[in-house]
């Protein structure tokens, strides 16, 4: 397995993105990924119960659809909380997108990301389709990758390689960062492109894998968004035989594995006001599900992660009462807590629970004036 | 019913607060609550599983007796997270201030708040207890109110006055703030005194319902502490008829009810870093807890606070994530979202699910450079 720190994409996608005029200040907004040939497609959502217009639409294609062939995608607008004319938008955007392709609308995947509330520019996304088709190549994946971007302050994009049977396979992907970065832009989006040719049950089975161990791991500040999108297309350009279990899936879910995970602890890295990168890893629990509950506790909680910031060689009080309040019922004469030095960039927890034979890791950053500044100052 | 804007000790309580040492830094750090007659007692205690020791000793004591004649608490030490010996530090504070007074160890509750994981001074307690003794006063609550304090910019202090049959009661409560004040400093303490004479099943029935529409409905920084405590002394001292339901009951469980609230509402109004005092109501849900859940998801999101902070007119979206993200699974369609003008001290903000016929109130504050500030720099 290769890895590459940048995006490449595999053979038969292309990609693009352009200003569009969604975004008032002349950055790239308006992005297009493209299979030339049908994909199957394998989607994670929030699972926030109020739910973007795009994402309505995303689950409802994909009952739709067996096959797809293009994702759009916008920033500085979320379509959240827009109602029916919301629906119609993003029905719309990915009819623009078929119409100009000469493919189904149902085939064409949807995604947004910015403010919460407020109608989509659906005129300007319309003006912007046949320039944004008309520009698609496989290096567009580099203005693609920044039309999805808000306040990002760098974009993440990762590339795996690796061989199955005597074909070698591609995995590429962009993510755009968590923790809704600018005020109201509640979105995590990733999207994921392979030349694979796997069974549909096995990439859904990887890329649950994948996400249950990567962005399901991280956490900024708490709030789950009305946006959060997984999607990966596998073309089957490869030319391998297809996937359908056994080594080679364990193959391709690692090698995915990587990939959101890789994306993940970047998104961290960029989180609001960030100035550690905190590794929290939660050992001897009595199942997954309750190391990881106590590993998010400990970072969601101000206390700790304003204590991360400053260094404070107090910190331990704030896990212990962190940790008791997870609703672990972890008591006092059990519990072990051991940290890697404070001043450092990246971080180290330990919390060994003494209970069964579990662990769990989740990644966090600190909570900064920055934090404050950026999430306050935005009007 | 009558309310004071201060702290009026009931006929046969005295209280004193003195300096002993465990603060370095001259500031008030012991006090002592002592009733002449023995006295009913009801407690609430922190849900963190992990306790500190003081909340041991004070469930343990509960057990074993059936009156208490005195509370003793200290500032600057949680006694928390600090094994056997802090649970012998704890029930040792009990003996000397018992042994002082002449009676039993059992009858005097303890409560510490202060930093976690650190050795109490046990010494400097033990030295301090004939001093605290000898100072008792009627007036002696305005010291002890203040040996309470950690980095609480104001004392928190209420009186209640009503007539139960032909007899005036008084219910008299202090606190020290919520919101970790200092640096794992993980403690919300009240006390409350009353003159009443009532049945102990009443008056746990009152304590409960008071604290639950109190205590239990404000939040700082959503972290639960290790040392929260809230206790009720009863001694009888009225001469009422002993109330034991009915409308003498509601009358009373009316005024300390308001008591609780009035004092909950000033932690919040000093939480830390505190610059808006926010009312959250969650209207028409299916239950309480289910409206109570979505408010305080509101309540604690850093996205939520820090629009506040900044009066941004971008608010909209971040409550509507925050509703659905509350697990009370509330659909677009239904949700109604009203809110004050933003530039206010104190904003209310209503919340209306159309689900059901059931209502909860939130209290909370912004989150703040100065949260930041005194989280972090404590050294």
């Amino acid at each position: 397995m290769a890895i590459y720190k940048k995006a490449i994409l595999p053979l038969g996608f292309k990609a693009n993105g352009i200003h569009s005029g969604i975004r008032k200040n002349g950055k790239l907004d308006l992005a297009l990924f493209y299979s030339l040939k049908p994909a199957k497609a394998s989607c994670l959502f929030t699972a926030n119960s109020i739910l973007a217009a795009p994402v309505v639409v995303c689950k409802k294609y994909l009952k739709q659809a067996k096959t797809f062939q293009a994702i759009i995608a916008n920033s500085g607008n979320a379509n959240c909380f827009t109602g029916k004319q919301g629906l119609k938008d993003a029905y719309d955007m990915s009819c623009f997108a078929a119409d100009d392709l000469g493919i189904e609308p149902k085939s064409v995947l949807v995604a947004s990301t910015g403010i919460i509330g407020k109608k989509l520019a659906i005129k300007e996304i319309k003006s912007g389709v046949p320039i944004l088709i008309k520009g698609l190549s496989q290096s567009g994946i580099d203005k693609a990758k920044k039309a999805i971007m808000t306040t990002d302050k760098f974009s993440k994009e990762i590339t795996v390689k690796l061989n199955i049977g005597n074909k070698s396979i591609t995995i590429c992907g962009i993510a755009k960062g968590a923790g809704m970065i600018s005020p109201n832009m509640a979105t995590m989006l990733c999207f994921i492109f392979t030349d694979a040719n796997i069974k549909q049950g096995a990439l859904n089975a990887a890329l649950k894998l994948a996400v249950d161990n990567s962005f399901n791991c991280i956490t900024v500040d708490g709030c789950m968004s009305t946006n959060d999108s997984v999607m990966v297309l596998a073309n089957g350009e490869a030319g391998n035989a297809e996937i359908n279990g056994g080594e080679n899936l364990k193959l391709f879910t690692k090698a995915l594995s990587t990939v959101c995970l890789e994306l993940a602890k970047m998104v961290v890295k960029d989180g609001e006001g960030a100035t550690k990168f905190i590794q929290i890893n939660v050992n001897k629990a009595q199942s997954v599900s309750e190391a990881r509950s106590v590993a998010i506790n400990i970072a969601n909680s101000p206390l700790f992660k304003t204590a991360m910031f400053a260094s404070s060689p107090n910190i331990l009080g704030r896990i212990v009462a962190a940790v008791g309040a997870s609703g672990a019922g972890v008591v006092e004469d059990k519990l072990e807590i051991k940290y890697s030095p404070l001043k450092k960039k990246e971080i180290r927890i330990d919390v060994i629970l003494n209970k069964g034979k579990n662990s769990a890791t989740v990644y966090t950053s600190d909570l900064s004036y920055e934090y404050v500044k950026i999430n306050a100052e935005y009007n």
